[in-house]
């Protein structure tokens, strides 16, 4: 669509980039019309930039890292909605076990809770699926009383004085 | 099921381990015919072997951490299987972004790739998913070739030198 919309597709790839404050990675995604020329410059740019890039050889949405991460926050926020476990134990279940600073809730926090929302909502009609909907109204209850994550001061959580960082958040975790 | 077949379904519960040289997290779910004694019991059995539990209100295929890492790695395998990139870079964006010292890849190498093969294929047949159906043929090509993970010596990586804790394997990675 973008490339067509061009009027030079030849000229066009994707240059996708994460938390500059985090990673150096970028995806880079070529369509099928875009030349190696094109692929080559836009990989000497990233070099040039010192960044490393991941090379998506097919198209697909979500790029690389931010499609396993939707994966991760649908599973997170099903188990959730469905009453499963509350979201701090599934947050608890995911750092005890990976040693991971941060779990899916929090890390939902930090990228704000209206962009995860909009994405979940979108992909809930889009595919008119019905666990989906109910992750999106989960979401959405939290993002209509003003949480909206880090930048609000609230989310899952709340920040700076974060309950996931304190020690008694994962205590009898060894 | 099992707990009609136990023919005390009231004293019935699931009490499940992860490996036990990482963490002491233990998912405790009830069924809803299991008494209250009976999860206390449980309950108190996981703190007197000092053990932290994750307690289910609602069961769920997978538990919490299992349900969530099942979703990881099928992300991982479609982005795999419709050469989107290739598994050494799935891994570098995760391990990139989430500064973590193992991505999925290496996770089901960790797990055993017999064992993510025959829970993608149950999963796949019995959905009748197109689409997992190739995550578990793009899997079932390692096994068959003899290459099942840590436990084997070769799975995606060779062991014990293992390639990604390597720093060339995240060279240019900051």
């Amino acid at each position: 669509m973008f490339a067509e919309a061009t009027g030079r597709p030849e000229k066009f790839a994707a240059l996708h980039f994460h938390d500059l404050k985090l990673t150096n990675i970028v995806d880079i995604m070529p369509h099928p019309g875009t030349s190696e020329e094109t692929l080559e410059a836009v990989k000497q740019f990233t070099k040039d930039i010192d960044h490393y890039a991941i090379e998506l050889i097919n198209e697909h949405h979500g790029y690389v890292f931010n499609n396993m991460l939707s994966s991760l926050f649908s599973t997170a926020l099903t188990l959730a909605s469905k009453e499963v476990a509350s979201y701090e134990d599934i947050d608890r279940a995911w750092m005890g076990i990976l040693r991971a600073p941060v779990g899916p809730f929090g890390m939902m926090d930090s990228v704000g809770l209206e962009t995860v929302w909009k994405i979940t909502d979108y992909w809930a009609e889009t595919l008119n699926d019905k666990q989906s909907k109910k992750n999106a109204q989960f979401l959405k209850e939290f993002v209509d009383a003003g949480n909206l994550g880090i930048k609000s001061g609230k989310g899952f959580y709340n920040y700076p004085d974060t309950e996931y960082f304190q020690p008694e958040f994962l205590k009898g975790i060894k």
